[in-house]
């Protein structure tokens, strides 16, 4: 069923993805983290084992049977001595990803984390619920189904980086143009985390409970991410002073949501290149678009900002990993500069 | 640095859990990230699914079949403008845990990663494959079997709290004197990462490339990851310089082990409280104790701490989060001190 693909990097490559230069450095009161949400739950009537947990370990009695947490949240914090922005900023990863998109891009340079942070942000980036550091929990006693495993294949399509796969690193083929790196693809695919879809709920309340916590703050969401941002936001305006998506594919349907709530906070959305070669393109569009005139004809300032319109060209879904993604945290720190956010 | 624990707790609990001083601050060179080790395999053969990924996403066909990643490991890495230490610190957690463990304790003070930044170490803090950041392959298609939950009673039992667990904390019982914040209990159990019994062999090499790739260095490992750091350190000795095992209780039987490459390589071993409490306690110390007989018979300085003899009483398996955890690592940094390994 398994068969191991024997390639390996070729040495050209590997000096490619050199790390590049080291960005500033900053002063830094707090590097910590910590769990919150979740609640204990009793598991029952599932078989005792003899297990030799570990090599060399004698093997051991295991009962599986008693209380596990579930529903908590990993957040890893790091708090500037003197941060120039006024509010921290709080990451939402896309689906299928934990906190680690936001920390470094595949082919070795600083992640947007590192760039916010050399910048005078205050960062705070979670993991979902049931990725990640937050862990997960056993179904079908806990999570009601399995999880789904994304593959190259569907990577490759849905985060537009070309109209190829293919198992030989040498045969896949990217769009013209492409901005991801596309000889770190591989390195990009050891961050696929498994996709829960019955636990939006859970993940909702802990990503709530973390607002209650760090914020207010500044939301920056990817994709699938910013479903859970928007919602977030609408549970605690007050807490909330800007939102921006990079993608947000998912954002709801605003005649299903309580926009009012959302009225003076502004927000930012950021699109790549080649949408129309999205494998599920149809109407990918039509929520965030509605979105954005309900929230401008409720006066809240609100940005579309399409990059192919503004001469930037071939970025695909992983915008923070692009290989222009300073180029564009440039444009989310503009911005935010422009709504008041720094010093 | 205490974010409350807040939400849950009662009022006079928060107050016993109230701040502890800040860390001093230090001046960060780089906070990243990277993945390195595992290979790419073939899943095939399994049904294709329809799913709504997301709510609000449309139902989209979904094919499990194709390339995904399997044995790699997350790393993360802060590095300092200006390291007192002449070597980083590369930390192994132990079985059921991921890096956070170094991060934070459950009551929220700063963990060893922060203790020592702030004392000017550089920090390299993976997850174990298959655990936390460094995601999990799905089975039996690619790890052969199940993993296994850890419930809160197998760990208030291992790690030697108390006596008795209870689902209501109110009736817990702690050896006298315990270490544990036992009242933080419960954010413990929300790090516990289900564990892997199949895959010692891609963790072990993933370990030996992060040593390829961060060493020289000083290896840092709790229970299960000495015996992780002991092997990496027979594979790679001139990139190991010294070794701490936190109650490595799965040291390897030095019999099976081609000792005489740690030849010079000082080791410290620190060992807790109530040791005799441990459920698995038989022959618990045994292979520890051979290992240290023969690294002193070939002449290596070795440091067998035993806490209680050195008039600190009552700590638990998981050292570096017990109340005295700042005490536990000022034996850490005076002993590297005294190799040599601070400026």
């Amino acid at each position: 069923m398994i068969r191991g693909l024997g390639f390996r990097l070729p040495l050209a490559l590997a000096l490619l993805l050199a790390p590049a230069a080291p960005a500033a450095a900053y002063d830094v009161k707090e590097i910590g983290s910590y769990y919150l949400g979740g609640h204990m739950v009793h598991v029952e009537g599932l078989p005792k084992q003899e297990v030799q947990f570990s090599t060399g370990a004698p093997v051991a009695s295991y009962d599986p049977n008693g209380d596990v947490e579930t529903g908590q949240m990993y957040v890893q914090v790091v708090r500037l001595t003197a941060p120039l922005a006024t509010l921290p900023l709080v990451f939402f990863a896309g689906a299928g990803f934990s906190g680690s998109v936001w920390e470094s891009t595949p082919d070795g340079r600083p992640g947007w984390q590192q760039y916010f942070l050399a910048h005078g942000f205050d960062t705070i980036v979670p993991d979902a619920v049931g990725r990640g550091r937050s862990t997960w929990s056993r179904w079908p006693q806990i999570y009601s189904a399995a999880p789904l495993f994304r593959t190259a294949q569907e990577g490759w399509a849905l985060f537009r980086i070309g109209p190829h796969y293919d198992s030989n690193p040498a045969k896949r083929q990217a769009w013209p143009g492409e901005q991801f790196p596309v000889q770190a693809w591989d390195n990009l695919v050891k961050q696929f985390d498994p996709r829960w879809t019955t636990i939006d709920g859970p993940t909702q309340d802990a990503y709530n409970a973390l607002v209650q916590r760090e914020c207010p703050c500044i939301l920056i969401a990817h994709s699938q991410g910013a479903a859970f941002a928007i919602a977030a936001a609408v549970r605690a305006p007050d807490r909330v002073r800007a939102s921006v998506g990079l993608e947000p594919r998912f954002t709801p349907d605003p005649a299903k949501l309580d926009t009012a709530k959302l009225k003076g906070i502004p927000m930012l959305f950021i699109w790549g290149d080649n949408i129309d070669k999205d494998p599920a393109w149809e109407n990918r569009l039509a929520n965030p678009q509605k979105f954005e005139a309900a929230m401008r004809a409720q006066g809240n300032r609100f940005d579309w900002v399409s990059l192919p319109e503004r001469g930037i060209h071939g970025n695909s879904h992983m915008l923070m990993m692009d290989r222009n993604s300073e180029q564009i945290a440039d444009i989310v720190r503009d911005w935010l500069a422009q709504q008041g956010f720094v010093h």
